[in-house]
């Protein structure tokens, strides 16, 4: 097996851990993934109190769950959290009553158009209880008294997150965003941190990074609005790209969700590689958002971050129920938005502005870079490096050039490589 | 009868009491079916002087025509001004004179292609004589000495329109603008006056305007340079946006001709509400223009006036000639029009900019504008709005963001006003 | 014969005169070569010393050649430089030795693909010697001893160019260069010199310039870093447009390549005169350029030039081999080139920024430039006029408006006579 097929699998695996947690927006379930997390990457923990405002937002109070169940009418178990953790709506208050079935309709939760599976509710900022379940079981209960007992409370807390700023030559950043706020499922939840480690992890390894990077494993939309309210600063000042990674596990396809624009580096970089080595990418409109680019890209806070994706959320049945589970990701699925993601690293790192330093074309066979010799067939040759310098005017960067001159990057680099080794070109970033 | 079609109605029977009034670029003409206007709306009737210089014109002698005929050899009126108005080339100079048919052939105009209709023709600029006549008529005509007669003045007299200012809480103006200046001809002439009245009347009833409105009634071309060379300097300081109201009472297509290079607010808006409200109506370009946005658009005057009509001056056959009489126009007909112009007026009233009051997506829930419980299915529903928010930051005018969000305006206007509500957004002018 | 079939038998008859003269980058053949060029115009021959610096290059030692052959084993001379120069690859240094056929192949260069040809071979950077001849008469040498010889010299001497300076009346410059570096070639070589002498001549019989003309005639490459590296500050400030000449001779097809960005003026003038004059022509990319714009058009450099041509160089089968010889240029070809380039540059003359003098449409009757009579029918007749007023606001220069009123300039330029006759419009430079 080669390097690359075991980072897959060790993302799977890191997935295969995670998923049992009942995560939610705050809570143990969180500060358990991120010290599953930490025992791979340097992550620093953080807490925010319950009650800290986040722009238009208030952390709420922080909520956990201990058991819940509903028993029938026979005093059978019949739902339990402690076999699906998704039975139960997040944030439910705690109850514990009998009932009519007509009055525990109220509080049940299921989908006709999908009868064997159970969806994914929640009530953040409103308190409520509820149990979901598949459409076929509650289409199974007949009449009588059921038990509903909730163990949860919701409490002046935390909500939690983990940051990891990787150092780099310049203080110019690259932002990787996930989420940890879901509880059992794989695409939508598990694939984003267990990618966003392992990229972390390469950072980590690297000899040399240019850019300094900014990883941080938040709870969706109350998390990037707290993260963003404490450091939106610095970020505004500094964060050149950045992606959101989410729903990066399956095998199904590779999806693009632009910036608020669609014109920031961080798109110009995905719609590059994107291009390249996957066309077949599906591309999405801004209006299709859902993520945390929701808020990296809100009007003032302007970042440039766009999604690069598999299936897009919302897009494959299985999301948000409990049929999103370990068998919709792949090691291969995982490796792949990791490849791709690596590859985006990788040209933002060379994506400077590129100048030749002499006047008229260079004299690349005095440099051993020409053959010396001018037959009919020679010409072509070196075309694509005579290309390259025509538009390294510093007006262009590598993906201007690279679109000018009709040449992925790929093919770019080693060109690139013997215009610096030649000290025929200079790098303005 | 509803409402609307009382204005449509009201509109066609105001271009029944002008039709048979004898206009022409100055004289009496004009001065009463401004009178009749003014029974209508609150105008203010100007006189200019013959030989005011407007820019790189002078106003001319004022016309005036008593009677008009010509009799055939057995001394039968066989052409009769007072018959129609359009016998008279306009600005004809007296006559009375017996002559030969073929002296007389010079002096007469008519269309073999159109051999039943009276072409309309005039000669303001020299001095000369003629009559109009079918081609019919023209054929029948035998050998013979025939009497001309035309009991007309050309004299030291004024060039008269009407203009109304009706004022809005800014400055800023819209610009309606419609001629007064053809004899007995129906869509190319009355309908515009008639629309352009009813919307005056419409204005001044609002509760509130945001604009002022100028609004005037001039003779074609040397009426708007005239109006131009003396209201330049406020003109061009306020006026964000006009439209130029002819050939607004057939039935048949609507029209739309843009400013010099069709990228002002006036094309935007009425691009806007064409293409939402009537797709199929047809695009000129300004090479085929033929009004008075000749001169508001001039080079230098550069005022950004577009044109909103029915079937365009031109393309249909009745134009300049006896054909283009009350058949033509309709109730409905100048309904359209008057709805579309409405249409723009609403938009212009609200097309500011607008901003996002705080930074990342605002908290719809504790504002009641977001379903507390978050399902699968309840992502679609505040979609619009929070679309609409994504883009509202502060660059975006609303028809930008209507064209961003690809919603019309008017499913736009109600999320505006929420959103107004709940203290959200402000508007930047 | 026209006076216009005479230029185009001229400038054949030149090329004739020239084409036996074996050329190179340096030599006597370049100073022969311009010599006959001073014969029909003014131009001042320029001498650069051997280790000039030129930007990243050097003018190499001055290459000369008095006599080269190759004897077979039965003393036979098979190969004959005094017969056709290719024979002798470019820059070759001395030899006069007796050799094997296995060892005289590593000095050999033919076309399998082309086996009838003699190709051209230089080998300017790198000292070594070698024969060219076709591949039919390679294949046919026999086992044995053969002699090589040529005698040629390498020395401190001099790059030779030709330039001619014809001032205009502003300082404000357009450039015209050709190179004369190649031996016996007809379209690749020849027809640029012809073309361009021939223009030279016609433009010092103009009356008037607006433009000063700066002609040159250089060796390819070096020639034009070092003209460059002698004149860039001046060739900056002033040039507006230039046309870099060659393959100029053929009657194939018309050819475009632009400047490095495509949006010179050079590039927009060439591209109106022929879409309009020969609107089938080829337009290619500047990545496939490969003539003196890669100087002129360098990073740095950056001068608005742009090359026409007729097929271009590398796209006819005969390009660098001996079958470019005089058979595949005529009259009609270089009469093609010699018009078109007239084209441009007589609308590079009157391509100023236009103004309308008056605000609002001029009066154009009281000029004589309206019919003073107004039918349905007369609107049409001064359309164009109206056009080109409408848009002469200063800001579009003719080229502009021109695409705007979709007006070819050669239609233009009568009415552009009458509103300069009529004081009506004014240039803006």
């Amino acid at each position: 097996m080669s390097e690359t097929n075991l980072i897959g699998e060790a993302m799977y695996h890191l997935a295969e851990t995670l998923f049992p947690i009942c995560r939610s927006i705050t809570g143990e379930g969180v500060r358990q993934t991120l010290k599953i997390i930490q025992e791979h990457i340097p992550l620093t923990i953080k807490e925010v109190p319950s009650g800290t405002s986040a722009f238009d937002w208030t952390v709420p109070k922080e909520w956990n769950i201990v058991d819940a169940y509903i028993e029938d009418p026979d005093g059978t178990k019949i739902i339990d959290f402690k076999k699906n953790n998704l039975h139960v709506v997040g944030y439910s208050v705690p109850v514990d009553q009998v009932m009519s079935l007509q009055e525990l309709q109220q509080h049940l939760y299921s989908m006709e158009s999908m009868p064997e599976a159970i969806p994914y509710v929640t009530s953040y900022y409103k308190e409520r209880w509820g149990f979901c379940l598949s459409h076929k079981q509650r289409m199974s209960l007949k009449e009588g008294q059921y038990r509903v007992y909730i163990n949860s409370s919701l409490t002046q807390g935390f909500l939690t997150y983990g940051e990891l700023i990787i150092p780099g030559e310049t203080e110019k950043e690259v932002l990787l965003s996930t989420y940890i706020c879901h509880p059992s499922m794989a695409n939508n939840e598990l694939s984003g941190p267990a990618v966003v480690t392992y990229l972390a992890k390469w950072l980590l390894e690297l000899p040399r990074r240019n850019y300094t990077y900014r990883i941080v494993f938040v709870p969706e939309t109350i998390g990037s609005l707290v993260y963003l309210s404490q450091n939106l600063g610095v970020m505004k000042t500094n964060v050149v790209a950045g992606y959101n990674v989410t729903c990066a596990g399956d095998e199904r396809a590779y999806s693009f969700l632009p910036s608020r624009y669609g014109d920031t580096l961080a798109d110009r970089v995905a719609l590059h590689v994107l291009t390249h080595k996957h066309p077949e990418f599906v591309r999405y409109s801004y209006l299709e958002r859902g993520s945390d680019e929701r808020q990296y890209c809100s009007p003032g806070v302007d970042l440039p971050v766009a999604s690069i994706m598999r299936t897009k959320y919302g897009m494959y049945p299985e999301y948000h129920t409990s049929l999103d589970d370990l068998s919709l990701i792949s090691p291969a699925g995982l490796q792949g938005s990791y490849e791709v993601l690596k590859d985006c690293i990788t040209l933002l790192e060379r994506n400077a502005r590129y100048r030749i330093k002499c006047l008229g074309e260079p004299q690349l066979g005095k440099r051993g870079l020409y053959p010396t010799i001018s037959t009919r067939e020679s010409g072509q040759t070196v075309r694509s490096m005579m290309n390259f310098i025509a538009y390294a005017d510093g007006t262009n960067d590598l993906l201007d050039i690279s679109d000018i001159i009709r040449l992925p990057v790929d093919q770019i680099y080693p060109i690139l490589d013997d215009l610096i080794d030649a000290n025929l070109i200079e790098q303005i970033w």
